[in-house]
């Protein structure tokens, strides 16, 4: 079976892109220029820079037109971030990721509810016992980049800052050591999937952007679970670095 | 603006898939069925059916129509299985991973090649010194699940069962333990986007599944790098877990 002309098109645009010829950042040829230059029909091009919109290569940007993704991640250290050695002394646990960019934080709620099923498992609490659930989004350089609910113990946590929306120096693993419950053991889980219409519009997703999910498990001595924080992260924003010993 | 009837109809059905009521692994209605259901032409019906396919809810199956994505994971302790007390008795680390499913690979090539730039760097090696590159596919119950491809220092390997198709009891990481480089310290680095054509073929990726990137660097004793190794899973099979202390 030959190749249909609009995949032609679309692999000979990947290949420029993959070789960089044409560069991350760079403009896409539009639609109709590329249905000059391949004589086709405009139906046939648009179709092939559906084919790399859909495979991740290119985005379109409001007013600019489609360019060539660019690929300038959030280097999210997994391990490092999470050392005692930063909240410890105060310091937030986004210091290893930021390199100095402005980090923002918005539709920002505190409340006490029911603890759902799958989270009560987690945290060893009877269902619908009462959790502080800590929502938020999180900004980098104004724009969204990832999502993050956490929820935490009220027979731990009640009365104390985590209940409020600034939680002080050295956040929530700061003020869980000084409620004498500090975290010792992380544990993430993560998996990677399309977003859903939801999640696409908090996090202004173009088309071909999966989103990773991570889980993390906070545990304090004798493994007690303290949190379970369910991220949501633009997987076009995010390397995440992982260390520890054989 | 109202909402376009496929946009209606495929809200409706990602209603059913998330509440459960139409569960994993059940059959999505046809085409035709969902036209004749709400009054619509069946290009409506079909568009409203591709975007729960490309939000990656629904897998088309050869022979058995389309169907509820079934998410039944494999877990990949990412700790774990490169625990040296399992490699070091000579088990393979994906024992951690399978809870006796079966593992094989294919696709499996293994060769001495100049090495490329941004491995060479990794490695601490000069561009184009001779690596050896052991290439493969691994399979789950028959199903392609991962590509993998390691880097390994000709200076270190050259002679060694790390250079034959069959590492033997333990492989890679016990070999290296062998010849006095045993890894004892691992970074993982990942991220997610959607898969290249290529990637896609040779996962057999249905639409709307993205694949995870993992590149992981092992080092010996004084941060010698001895491997590289990148691999390409397919998201849709993988949920990957870390753990560390804080």
């Amino acid at each position: 079976m030959p190749t249909p002309p609009y995949r032609q098109i679309a692999d000979e645009l990947r290949r420029q892109i993959l070789s960089g010829e044409l560069g991350a950042g760079e403009k896409v040829p539009s639609e109709n220029a590329l249905a000059l230059q391949h004589g086709v029909a405009p139906e046939t091009a648009r179709a092939a820079l559906g084919v790399l919109a859909a495979e991740g290569l290119t985005e379109a940007r409001r007013g600019s037109g489609t360019r060539v993704r660019d690929f300038k991640p959030i280097l999210r250290r997994g391990t490092k971030r999470l050392a005692q050695s930063g909240w410890g002394e105060g310091r937030s646990i986004w210091e290893a990721d930021l390199d100095g960019r402005p980090l923002t934080t918005d539709r920002v709620t505190v409340e006490e509810l029911p603890c759902p099923a799958h989270i009560a498992r987690a945290l060893d609490l009877e269902a619908d016992a009462p959790v502080w659930v800590r929502d938020r989004r999180y900004l980098v350089e104004d724009q969204p980049v990832m999502l993050a609910t956490s929820y935490l113990p009220a027979v731990i946590v009640a009365g104390s800052p985590i209940t409020e929306p600034d939680t002080g120096p050295g956040g929530t693993y700061a003020r869980l050591a000084d409620l004498g419950h500090k975290p010792v053991h992380f544990r993430e889980v993560a998996r990677a999937r399309m977003p859903l219409p939801d999640e696409a519009e908090a996090l202004a997703l173009g088309k071909g952007t999966p989103v990773v999910l991570i889980v993390r498990y906070a545990y304090a001595a004798g493994g007690l679970p303290v949190e379970v924080n369910e991220m949501t992260l633009d997987a076009s924003r995010y390397l995440m670095e992982w260390e520890f010993p054989a």
